[in-house]
């Protein structure tokens, strides 16, 4: 594979960061790689994994001479260090991200000096850290980018830079608005986080008052969704917060359709759920079939979660 | 392993059904399998995958002579099957079945001649049907089995053996109420399978009214969702028929702590939302301690499903 870029600077190296990094290193795609972290803990987890050649603990000093700078911090983080750092680039330097939100993210102001890519690898586990990262974790994964409205090839090219660098890593590259990409992200993974979130915590709330131990059957459906409830707080906080109108939005339908079901349960109308069932068993189906749901990545998954 | 029945007949043979007859084969714990089913094409494939001896059409012919049945059906047949059935089994044979609800099945009258053991192991996948069964289904999973009150040797004798053969198969065995087996369920169990058959529901809705392919993006969080709503139409609508109370009560708690993070969302009231991630971030902890969580177990589910 050849060399992309000389110097690559990652601001925030847990589960994303550090998994692209070891993308990068496994094939050769840059020369130096820069972490930023502001945890001494987490600086020695980078240099005793070899994840960088270099960590710094302030932004600014880390992204002077790199031809790209990562930001793959929680969304809150990344809109507050784009305007901290872009006057710290050097000219014609990409600067993309790593955020499940585009909207707040893409209409931040950046120079013209910088190529402002913001995207989206849509990859993932309920673990962070630099130490539960694995190369494979994008493989046959999207990765949505939502470029500015650029004309110029300079522009064209990072972005193609860009695009490149994910499908190395095993993506299936997606250009997008960042409008449509907020909601599609509401729906499928925003949405369906939020109830895993509550589901969880009923549950737990109606064990401590009933005193039994229910936690201990977790069975299929509920062990899925305590894997979900597992993800990061403060990660799915920013997404939540950066996304609220199209998460409420999805979160409102969701209401309307679960009542209707309930009502269905208790009035015992067989057609009505089986038709409903019916569908969602199609549904499962064509999900299969876009290759989102094989054993194989599921697979891919397990192995990231047996690093722990 | 020594011999548990002489002649043991399955009514109904899916997914739960053939993974038994597997163990039962493969640890030759019979003598000779019998199994019932309506279905002509159902017969041939049990017959072509050698997991019974006989196959009939008519329940009550091929329980006659029968040590065990074992009543692997939706719940809504299991009702309707027990009280045909009874009258034709010989004296002392054990009566037990795999429903997922144990109230209104622990309720029937059966003769006291009859060894009536209401079961429920708890395992699957979202595959019907016995070509997706296999042996290891069971193993390290939990079998609640929810007797009769009743103080004889006999029937004593008869608990121990189905608790002895689900031991075999791999389950931990739990005796317990009906009542709280079905409280424990409806929250483990059938309130994610109705949240997630419904957040399925609501993304196709949207998919279609939008015209946009939005599926084809299903994140980690919306997979996991789809497989679940992807389990049988007619077994999970029997459930909610049959465990009504109990799901709809959990439903009611789930609603309402929707409702309160929906607002602590639109507030933007991050100490709340923290405080409830964090604490199912201990959950997802617990419960994999409980060893219902394991990559080893989530791996024989794969094995399981790739089957199909």
């Amino acid at each position: 594979m050849s060399c992309l870029f000389d110097k690559v600077t990652f601001i925030g190296m847990g589960l994303i960061g550090s998994s692209l990094a070891r993308v990068l290193k496994n094939n050769n795609l840059c020369n130096k790689i820069i972490a930023v972290t502001r945890n001494p803990e987490t600086k020695d987890k980078i240099l005793s994994l070899n994840l960088a050649d270099e960590v710094f603990f302030e932004a600014k000093e880390a992204v002077k001479d790199s031809d790209i700078v990562i930001i793959a911090t929680p969304v809150s983080s990344i809109i507050k260090i784009i305007p901290d750092i872009e006057g710290f680039m050097k000219k014609g330097a990409i600067l993309t991200d790593v955020g499940s939100v585009k909207g707040s993210i893409a209409s931040i102001k950046v120079s013209n000096n910088i190529h402002f890519i913001p995207a989206h690898p849509i990859a993932g586990t309920e673990k962070s850290g630099p130490e539960n990262g694995f190369a494979e974790l994008f493989e046959n994964r999207w990765c949505i980018i939502t470029p500015l409205d650029r004309k110029d090839n300079e522009y064209k090219n990072s972005l193609d830079l860009v695009c490149e660098m994910w499908k190395i890593a095993g993506m299936r590259v997606e250009i997008m608005d960042p409008k449509r990409h907020d909601m599609v992200m509401a729906l499928m993974s925003h949405l369906p986080h939020l109830i895993a979130y509550t589901i969880v915590g009923t549950a737990a709330d109606l064990e401590e008052n009933s005193g039994h131990d229910v936690l201990k059957y977790a069975a299929g459906g509920f062990r899925d969704f305590t894997r979900i409830a597992g993800s990061d707080p403060v990660m799915w906080r920013d997404i939540f917060f950066n996304n609220t109108e199209a998460v409420l939005e999805c979160c409102q339908r969701f209401n309307e359709d679960l009542t209707m079901l309930q009502k269905a349960i208790r009035y015992k109308d067989s057609d009505s759920l089986l038709k409903w069932f019916e569908r969602t068993r199609q549904i499962r189906r064509e999900v299969v079939e876009y290759g989102q749901a094989q054993p194989e990545n599921e697979k891919i998954l397990l192995k990231g979660k047996k690093v722990n």
